[in-house]
């Protein structure tokens, strides 16, 4: 079976599903976009910044004007959308190729087999490693994706052709696309995403619970400001990713426990040798981690 | 006793001594400045720069000239200074104040008692909280103190004016300065700066220890960057600083496991609530810290 990429439905117009959208209509990709959400307010805003094309609160509309339907609203709420989306998909593989952007992968992997009896063939899991300080359609920006990496974890079930599809998407926004296994994606973003997160949460409660904690915070300078900027994202979104993504999370807050403490013995032991190659280690991962950025980026 | 402030002696011209010595000329708060250190050839480059008007590589004529004299080498380096200069320093509390611009402050305190008996009236302790990405006298900047807080960490044998002549200094250069105990000032940059070191240096270990781990952090995205940013610190200055600052770094890991602790227990339990609230908590008092910062910075 092959598929066509004439009509986008984007499913929750915000930053990552607004970028989406500019960046297909930018590229020629896709020639219609239409939004689908709860408040046509939102939506409506979203015609008015030429970000969609027009919009519906309908969902068997949406899926009846779809070639290529993405899901981008948070974990959770996609997993709910999936229950209204996948009965209403064909058995046989037709109808629109539906994916997702969420940063969890196996609870959505779960919940589709769980609806269907099996993964459908036509829905691609999806994950965009891409955002921005700022949310919101407001904030939507049709480069975004461009050489960013977005991983796809194709499942037996799917149907090349729609997977191919997906990735002719998301290539066609400038994006690396790379595929790998649900369980990969979801422990390599719980250590690099989830665990970050939850250590800089973990920290500024911490201070917060200190006597005089609004005193130790004002004598706090930039390293600290730079470590602790993620613990301003929101708490809903983070609590949904905590318990999505609950077991990779555990595997990786345990390891980093695990090195922990062999600091704290080597910091109790005025351990220096130890202290400095743990450290010189560190900075030599670093240093070459923003080689890849500076490239990223440039 | 009073002191004058006309002659500055600056040891160790790096990014801290530097920006000292542009503040203290723009600002006419000494009108002469001369460097100290082991290398002529960065000396004389602070020279050309204009940050000093001259240098000596003699210790004695580096206290000879000094009516303040400020030790802004590294954590162990200073202490080592210490046994330089303060048997130099007459005991009735007369020839130049000395002060520092260490990280940690119990170590150099510790470390004065040994070589002196007692705190020498003329060395007050001090630690300007203010940095920079970049190092060395070329990234000197006369306006890096300005709205930064400056910690003066007084002990009952300094002589009253010796601290209040440290603290004109750094007022001269637009900090804000406040006085603690040495205790306090090690528990709270403990809290906001060597345990975000700590935990930034684990994190990119742990992380650099996985199977393909080139992989991983090609995955990783913005957040990551800014939370590991300090991972990239100077390993050397950084053991330096665990190991000076051992006891209250080893509270500050301690206290921040526990917390750890609580949230693992909390997402092994799917507890949503408890996620919820502690990254809520989190969020407000980074938030707020936001906004002290941008008052800072204005």
């Amino acid at each position: 079976m092959s598929y066509a990429s004439a009509n986008l439905v984007i499913m929750g117009l915000g930053l990552i599903g607004g970028s989406l959208a500019r960046s297909a209509r930018a590229s020629g990709f896709c020639q219609r976009i239409t939004g689908y959400g709860y408040r046509a307010a939102s939506l409506q805003r979203g015609i008015e910044l030429g970000v969609i094309d027009d919009f519906t609160l309908d969902i068997e509309e949406a899926i009846d004007t779809a070639d290529i339907l993405v899901i981008c609203t948070p974990t959770l709420t996609a997993a709910d959308l999936l229950k209204d989306i996948l009965p209403r998909l064909p058995r046989d593989g037709g109808g629109p190729v539906v994916t997702d952007v969420a940063s969890v992968k196996g609870s959505l992997r779960d919940a589709a087999v769980k609806i269907c009896g099996e993964m459908p063939q036509q829905f691609v899991l999806g994950h965009p490693i891409a955002g921005s300080e700022h949310s919101g359609v407001e904030a939507s920006d049709a480069s975004l994706f461009v050489d960013h990496r977005v991983i796809l974890t194709p499942e037996d079930g799917n149907a090349p052709a729609a997977v191919a599809l997906i990735r002719r998407l998301w290539e066609s926004t400038g994006a690396e696309v790379v595929e790998m296994s649900v369980e990969r994606h979801d422990a390599v973003l719980a250590a690099t995403s989830h665990l970050p997160h939850a250590l800089a949460y973990t920290l500024v409660d911490a201070l917060s619970s200190l006597p005089d904690s609004d005193e130790v915070f004002r004598c706090a300078a930039g390293g600290f400001r730079d470590f602790t900027r993620i613990a301003s994202s929101d708490p809903t979104m983070w609590r949904d990713i905590a318990l999505a993504n609950r077991s990779a999370l555990l595997e990786a807050i345990d390891h980093f426990s695990q090195h922990l403490e062999q600091l704290r013995v080597a910091v109790e032991r005025k351990d220096g040798d130890e202290l400095f190659a743990t450290f010189s280690r560190a900075k030599k991962a670093r240093d070459a981690f923003a080689v890849v950025l500076a490239e990223r980026t440039k």
